[in-house]
């Protein structure tokens, strides 16, 4: 019985789930009046949220896809989690974010535009974003029971942070970013094993790396949209843009700046580890506050310290997490997303704190921070600032314990567990292509056992490959 | 002489071919007065069809071309033929549809705008799925003169199932996916050859299977304007990305869930040929009606049934129609493109029969179903269901009539043939790079035949490759 | 001393660079009136400019990376000197466009908004274009001192034809294309060493082939966007986005034609090299006159053209230059973007020599020669091809100049150069993956040297692999 359970474990959550969500969705859901027949000044709407749409959905699949590539017996799973999880999680954030709805409330049934498809396409990236952390070391009904919970948690704080607490995080730094980062390594930390250190399967090739880079130009080129897609009126969502597109620059600039200051060999070399995800820390850091800033410079300044807390973060704390937490983060997602997270969380506060009303205009100083209009509670700017702080504080402290939880529920014996010599491979559940170990394996041993015996046959054109044995 | 004729065929066809596209064009050819110099209205048109068409336009090129690149020794050749295949069909769609337009009849010349870039990427990909029927078993030649007697049948289809029939299929799955996919059909079964089947040179290997994964993330990510790019008014359009973007969400978990199920190996796991190919066929079962339903919860079901048929098909009518019928399909659109397809049109024959004026409401109905407005024909709902079942009738027919008949052509001895050891492989008609057999025939061996010799060496860090040799 | 300053050359430049756009930023720099808080009229700016925007941003991102992926050795550099250079170049074009605005002259700081990033990936992709002349050959040190030099006489070139001799250019043919070519070719020639030339790490293997084309398909399909950016009003851009379009066509199918009837082996196969450069030949061509042109035929036929002169001057011109002119350049940038923008520039001579201003209306007229308008100068139309002309000669002429200059400056001791043996090759400046020398260097030796040996083993799977040894 259990045997089959086990064995039958994901036909029974994939339809499980499915069956909920078609149940729910039967019963609950609805399209927004905006797509029924005689919506109305529906033309302008489609115009303007969808091109944004689209860019937000195509860093969810070919950005968090293939920049989950990096390891090298890993990217087919990666490729495949990635478009599994996205499916998951969408589906249930509409439903739990139309829970929260006023058209649920009033009404009985949720309502869906193209505006939820964009926050439910963020709460697919919160979910892959802790796959990061975990990746390699989860079966597919471990992941999708994640995502079960984290969908669930992280819309609730978001709705509590940002109808109740009136905070603002326009590109959601700290509700996507640094919800997403922490969550997974509280799951990372309980699912710990020691033999997901130093493992033989980890590590990236040449290949590998450079479909990594496919997923970091996406990110770069369209993470503008991602902490605009939300920003209105229009002015905001200019600035949004200007400040991302601006804070990515430096923080590629400071990226490459720091990374060839860490090589160990001091050779002065860029680490693609860097390069492939510390350039977008720019983006991240800017997040909570892209529509606030006024000028350029903070927005470059901020994509400078954005990198700087990426790549110190990646290799002095990530190190020390792994070593003195038995913290192991497959992609560094506390590097790539949570630092710059905080830090995004903080600029939220630091930006507050300073915030000029009178520099925003009578009338729109009330869209950037709503509970500070005078028909609204009228809150004083520093309470707004002790807000944010809060704010921060909350999606920190509910992401660890949630995920910790989380992590304990995976532990469970009901869920099969990979083995010990599986972490990092496809091969545990994708049929591999017949060149798989060759390609993702022994490629990496190949110059050093064997071509050894043979490089004097050709010598000049093949120098220095492993000792020579003439 | 002949000898001269066949080697510089590819010079011939493809002179013939762009010279009479351009003398069409000098003699018929004109810009819409859209795109005129005093252009009324213009700038809402860029700003509403600009962006759809780029995203159908990524499908085309980035999408249709990478999932094709599946095979490990034809990668090179199928991102050529795609470019090829696409600049053909572009045009032969652009002056075929000309001759059958409002503004041809009038005025002996015919106009294009951005829309008539939108449906001739609907006629380069409806090549493009027949050309993955025959992928690698087709000269350059062969492909262009498929195209050049696809294109026209499938325009004068769809004039006639769309203009006359005045059937809806607004993201065109009967007209694209399910013409390109039997019309493929026809002419694999036609050109078939036993050596064909189980070719050394077919199958994949590990980067090939990455590489199609940015194919299938991009046609994922774009399906929602693939499916509404045509669709007026706004609320249709907006109905078409919502609908085709919940069909994706269930066709890919069903696609994971029956998949696992179908592993013969009973381990369970998942097929990438599934995972690559079947995840879409929600968008193609619900484009002939994603503008109709106006239920989330039947967008949903329909992605189900899109992904059951497809990987059903894939896993059973396929290898029957290999085995009974002597058709082999080589990227499997039959299963991808096709049955999704037909149930798109019965999908339309069923939303029609249960379709109910009053929900949308007087004046939109409409532009759903213009036959049965009172000022056009006043067609019955039963009527209208009817017509949509032979719409279907008719594609299925034409498109393996045609197909076969362009096979027929295909085998005339006038044309260069495929050599059997050669299907499958770039080699043929493209300049390879140095590694070409390494890296696409003897790295799929390499581990079963050098490193057996050695292993022994090192035998702690490469466990199980091949039998040992002690 | 000398020894502390060559190791730490890319920390000092790096932050030379950085804090000296981080204070003419803070001093001088601001948002635009629309993306500040009470911005008017702002929605339909953002909805219009945001999306050629983010295609432009694609092209420089993932188009201008991938494209140059080719090299096998040299994909991670690649990637990663395109996001390094994009960052800079996208900064200081800001800056220095910014010194060139009214804003600037008027009230001492310059203005930012969606328009000026367009631009600023002009400047970038300017710079990306000549990074392909000397494409491995130069240190990360080197290619920012080339970027800091390029980028502000590119932006005085353009602001001199564009605002004084009031010269169109709409797609930036003569002004991106042309001028990153030869500058690029400048600086190659200037720092040719013979060890450039044959160099065991140049060239190309089977994965790198592919993921070239991932930077060709993007640059295909939002070519017309990169021409039509800039186009107003609304019809204006109509035509360019139809113009490139057709004339991308009509290079790829021509591209193909030559690229096989140049087969040095007479096998008529087609050339990789002209496939992922060439077909863009047609979008370079049609840059300078996209909006322009009225008839289908013309943007057809320009595309034959340019296809003509890109893969005849790979063919001919490059090898001439290489052979006579001690001319490396990598990766054929004088033919690629070179020939056809020059191409492009004497199509702008003779559309408008051959211009008949009624066909473009009364109005209309001024937005596209402003200079003939009788409120500016009410220049003559052969007047104005004449300055078309001498704009061509200008860009001509200071781009070798200027190219030759830096490549001087890139020669001087104090900066380190890349040795001899490392040229084309990743592992100088970046951590190499595991298996970087066998993916790249070994590969494609191995099936000559290695299995050669073994071939005997399973020789039915395997034919013709080298010399049989029985």
């Amino acid at each position: 019985m259990v045997s089959t359970f086990h064995r039958k474990q994901f036909t029974i959550f994939a339809i499980f789930f499915q069956v909920l969500f078609l149940i729910l969705f039967a019963v609950f859901g609805q399209y927004s009046s905006n797509a029924m027949p005689g919506g109305s000044n529906s033309a302008n709407f489609v115009n303007t949220n969808y091109p944004p749409f689209q860019d937000v959905h195509s860093m969810t699949l070919v950005g968090m896809g293939f920049i989950m590539v990096f390891l090298r017996r890993y990217g087919l799973a990666a490729l495949s989690m990635n478009l599994l999880l996205t499916s998951h999680a969408i589906q249930w954030a509409l439903i739990v974010r139309g829970f929260f709805s006023s058209e649920f409330a009033t009404g009985g049934r949720f309502a869906i535009s193209i505006l939820d498809l964009i926050t439910a396409d963020f709460a697919a990236i919160t979910v892959l974003i802790t796959m990061g952390a975990v990746l390699g070391k989860l079966t597919p009904v471990q992941y999708m029971v994640m995502s079960a919970i984290e969908v669930p948690v992280a819309v609730t704080v978001e709705h509590l942070i940002l109808r109740y607490l009136k905070v603002i995080d326009i590109g959601r730094s700290m509700l996507v970013h640094c919800f997403g980062a922490y969550f997974g390594l509280g799951v990372a930390k309980v699912i710990n094993r020691k033999e997901m250190t130093a493992h033989q399967h980890e590590g990236t090739s040449y290949n590998s790396s450079i479909f990594t880079m496919i997923g970091t130009l996406f990110l770069w080129a369209f993470f503008p949209s991602f902490n605009s897609a939300l920003a209105i009126p229009e002015d905001s969502r200019h600035r949004a843009i200007l400040n991302t597109y601006l804070a990515l620059c430096t923080s590629t600039i400071f990226t490459f700046l720091i990374s060839q200051l860490l090589d160990r060999e001091r050779k002065y070399r860029f680490s693609m580890t860097h390069v492939s995800n510390s350039v977008l820390a720019g983006g991240v850091a800017i997040g909570t506050v892209a529509n606030i800033i006024l000028d350029p410079f903070y927005a470059l300044l901020i994509g400078c310290l954005g990198a700087l807390v990426s790549v110190l973060g990646n290799n002095y704390v990530r190190p020390f997490g792994a070593r003195v937490l038995k913290l192991h983060d497959t992609r560094g997602v506390g590097s790539i997303h949570g630092l710059p997270g905080i830090l995004a969380g903080i600029l939220g506060f630091i930006f507050t704190a300073v915030y000029e009303p009178t520099r925003y205009g009578t009338g729109n100083g009330t869209s950037i921070f709503p509970a500070m209009d005078k028909g609204d509670e009228g809150r004083e700017i520093f309470v707004q600032a002790g807000y944010q702080l809060a704010a921060l504080a909350i999606v920190l402290l509910v992401s660890i314990v949630a995920g910790a939880v989380t992590g304990l529920v995976l532990r469970l014996n009901c869920f099969n567990q990979i083995h010990d010599k599986e972490f990092y491979s496809d091969g545990e559940f994708i049929e591999p292509p017949e060149d798989y170990d060759f390609t993702t394996r022994i490629i990496s041993k190949i110059d050093h056992i064997e071509l050894t015996e043979h490089t004097a046959l050709n010598k000049e054109s093949m120098p220095s490959v492993g000792p020579s044995n003439p």
